[in-house]
């Protein structure tokens, strides 16, 4: 019962095995061997574009480098309030950016309200240095707190920052569960909504360590190559990246991971709606669940082995807790089983 | 005959092996995981002190951060003018630092000279702000071109950091070859010498991506916490490096890869030594081997599978190359096989 | 009637003259003068305390490097969400911090609610690198809509900041105006409430460019001193704003400036509050008078001659705005005339 | 004998006879008030050419937001060994331009050698991120030790830096005495021979505060705008820094005090080639003469009123110390009288 995060997984077998197939052997480094074309093409083919593509450490470099590509002096980048990038990233962002600003906008259920974008927007009048200036868009695809933007939700955003000559990134650590949950494709949650740059993680959903920066402009390849050389993350042997999104990406086990993960989620969802004294926070759409518990009750599941946090009540919600409950996170990955739900649901049942 | 660096080969079987080993289950993120901890608590035993150990994404990485957790505003670092971090690492530590500077110092065979580092140190005068300030020195060992500080060399120039109150870093991506060709331990290499900070490099060892910074004084734990989680250099799934070291440091298989990666150096830079026609450029003390040859023969080589790239002359050797002749660099691994260089050498012999 | 700005006034007869009187002779340059000693000297004398002092160009660069004095990787500062450095400096604190982050804390007119600072404050979790950690809390005295913490709020929220042991910055581009509105003295409006850095600001009160940025802990002297030579901010001919300032002081002529500047826009206040269809945003306190106009009658006073801008509503106040009414902001200055005010008046009788 | 910098003397009569001017009256802030246009339409005219003028507090501001203007993730520029910009400005470019790189280049008397740079600038291959990438070469005119560069050198710097795609920025802190010593025009001096960008000093040459980026695409205005005000660089009240340039190219005043600064340092070099024991370092061209003396002399000269400084001998120099000796820097300006050389002759001879 490890619902703490998706994070706390290992790597799925098929990729565990992947990488140690890709043991032997000499290949050029850093990027350049056979492998890591491949995979790249790959992306290429998954995302129905030509794509540049940029293996990095962490998500949070992904996001940080994407906003700092397109940053500028006095540049701003607005994301939800409690868009990972603002909330667990320790200013990676501004840091790596050379000084940029992230401005939060509010937005029910961890998603960007895009009447509250456009005032932000527009209050910015070109040449006018003193405000700064908008320089992106980010939105988290699903958000922190396991909802998903429709296409549409997308789109809307994705049209504001356009007016405004901005560029929309996504944020997909998890962009998996956010794919199947609308059961979509690739190319229609990115760039046919207006999507210009993707974090696109692989390690919540199986892998070690597998993250990339999508840019679906090659024209910005230059500049990402010297910008993730210069913040140490251009791995040498990367081919221990390809290798896993290599198996990641075969047979569709990315799609199965993330269908797994979001399904054992409603399952944990309904064991808890059914369970007397417990109330989901709101309703899942991906991998997380949230949940309102009694101190507790919360303490002797925590006693009884089943490890999760509690989280912030999301500014804006409408839940209202009483003087001994909190609000808890409940995170499923591949590797999360009906047992561990089971017996999740007999504790609380 | 896989030469071009030591880079381009895998990882070793026994270090695949573990890192599949450890796919399996849950474990607590971000280095707070009992694999995370244990493999810090080795570390401690290896260098025989107390230590704080960051796993980190890169070499890179490690050296910027490294310099960077001692930065100060106008802040200089003191390197040899052919170190990594200046001439490989795309102006990482100056990025990474806000703003630092690396100040090359000269020395011969990739070592910096120490009356040249003393003169350039005592130019500084302290509150004298439009100098900026010397904030660290750092050595690469083994250097960029096979060579190897002495114990007593590393001790002159501490000593001389020391005097100016500046902390010493060790570059040590190549650590364990530089540590078997002295024949010493990693106490005496580096704290037993002054050395504060290392850099300690695994990659090029074996391991697949296994870069720690290790520094002597768990007073600087926290400032170096902060700065990796917002370089984005933090792994989520931590215990990925972790396996790797475990591996890599179970039966000393650490030493055991760069005695042999250096015993086929040597063997390489024999076979070049009696190769009519070619001639070392200075004796290999490591896994690097440097020899002139002229164009036609490198072309030769390299189109029988040889892979190997040319270098520039260093500043300051007394090689003289002749007008169709060029220095190359070949680079040994744990990978090289005895087959590979006996092959090399019937065609240079 | 210009009143669009306390910086679209020139300089004062008395600095404009102190000034040229410096002009001749020879002088140790970058602060080393004897005039430059003694007017740091008279700092001193003002504030009772030791202080040092670094003069610089602007109010935004004392702000910024105040704030990035006190910088840690991850740091953020806490200011209201209308502060001038969040609303006004183009990002200058994230730039010249290396990527610290500004997070904004509401409060009616433009004071810090210390509620909110406290919950927000609560929320950061030592060791815990994701969230980053808070470095400073910054106020603005007087505020940016012209209003005046009390002595005993600036005590309050410094009690909160040192309880999280954060220093405490006070952004004085008006103090004198907030002084002579508490009728108190520099010492009481900062260091015995708890303030570590003040940006103390003579331009928008008689002096062409005289900035500073005063600071209680001799300490950071060196620190400071680094910090403003690597940013451009170290003038050579320093006597020049040594000589504004000596000017200032002199005669107390910056009180009395400030308190002609307080009573102008008093007496505009009262203009503004006696007049059919205008109203007060609120009750002044310094030399900044907000009112609800209606757009003809705006357009129409500006034809007339008056200078002066809209405004955006302060988050949080509960003024309703008609269809066809905005804020405009007034600024008085030394060089407002009590005609100005009269004509003023006349117009909106 | 004031012959320690040319920024210890004051302002001339006439810069603080129209700063006074200017005192009264009200003026649109920031940069948007007539004089400033009027001053910036000047600076047209006096270089022919369509201008973008950025006022900043300082030389060190001037040259860093310069550079940091054409900067680019692991970008570096390239400066003489002696430069400003490397030697007395605390690492404002590296800190300003968000971790930008400066590189030294050698050159006797000051200036970059064509044939070293050359070689620097052919080392780094398009694309090959690890070494970073070139992205100006910046001159000093007159040069740190009181040389010149010929028109045809500037012309030979600037077709190698066009050949790399490399904007040319002229460091400009002691414009005008290289003007006047070349007898040419602004225009044959900067873009006439391919200069893009300049740091137009005015404060050593008889201004209190007058800096000035002057940049001759004016495309490139809008980053500066922001860069500028990011950077806490943009006066509010502007036309205090444009009268004095309004004073200083009035009348031709900037060429006369720069002639006349020039004719006391040719004197002034006249008395010392004539003293017995003394000798200069080399010829000046400018307003720095450079001398060799005992330290005995040295010492009495200083104890008879003469200030100046000692000088480091300049990497390359042929010019061999003796034991007692050192090199010295004598600087003369506006404000530099013929009875000071004079006086100075007559200690010496």
């Amino acid at each position: 019962m490890f619902f703490a995060s998706d994070n706390w997984a290992g790597a799925h077998p098929a990729i565990a095995a992947r990488l140690s197939g890709a043991a032997g052997g000499f290949s050029a480094a850093y990027g350049d061997g056979d492998l890591d074309k491949a995979v790249c093409d790959r992306f290429g083919e998954i995302f129905e574009h030509e794509v540049a593509v940029f293996f990095v450490a962490t998500g949070t470099a992904a996001n940080a480098l994407s906003l700092a590509s397109y940053g500028k002096p006095g540049g701003i980048s607005f994301c939800h309030t409690q868009a990972h990038v603002m909330e667990d990233e320790c200013g990676a962002v501004e840091y790596l950016s050379g000084g940029g600003r992230l401005h939060g906008i509010g937005g029910a259920l961890g998603r960007i309200d895009p009447g509250e974008l456009e005032r932000a927007l527009d209050r910015f009048v070109p040449e006018f240095v003193h405000a700064g200036r908008p320089t992106a868009v980010s939105i988290t695809q699903s958000t922190e707190i396991g909802t998903v933007y429709s296409l549409d939700e997308i789109a809307a955003i994705s049209a504001l920052a356009k007016r405004h000559s901005l560029p929309l990134h996504l944020d997909g650590a998890r962009f998996a569960n956010a794919l199947v949950a609308l059961e979509t494709t690739p190319a229609e949650m990115t760039w046919k909504r207006g999507v210009d740059i993707v974090s696109f993680g692989g390690t919540k959903n199986g892998c070690w360590c597998a993250e990339a920066i999508v840019v679906f402009d090659p024209g910005r390849a230059r500049e990402l190559a010297f910008l993730r050389k210069r913040a140490g993350q251009l791995f040498s042997k990367s081919r221990f990246v390809a290798a896993q999104f290599d198996a990641y990406f075969r047979d569709d086990l990315w799609l199965e991971n993330a269908r797994h993960s979001n399904s054992m989620a409603a399952s944990l969802a309904a064991a808890i709606e059914a369970a007397p004294g417990l109330r989901l926070g709101w309703q899942p759409q991906a991998n997380e669940v949230f949940a309102v518990i009694t101190d507790d009750r919360a303490e002797k599941l925590q006693a009884a082995g089943a490890a999760f946090y509690d989280w912030p009540l999301p500014a804006g919600s409408t839940e209202t807790l009483g003087e001994n409950e909190k609000l808890y996170r409940f995170v499923t990955s591949f590797a999360t089983t009906a047992e561990d739900i089971d017996r999740f649901a007999s504790l609380v049942g």
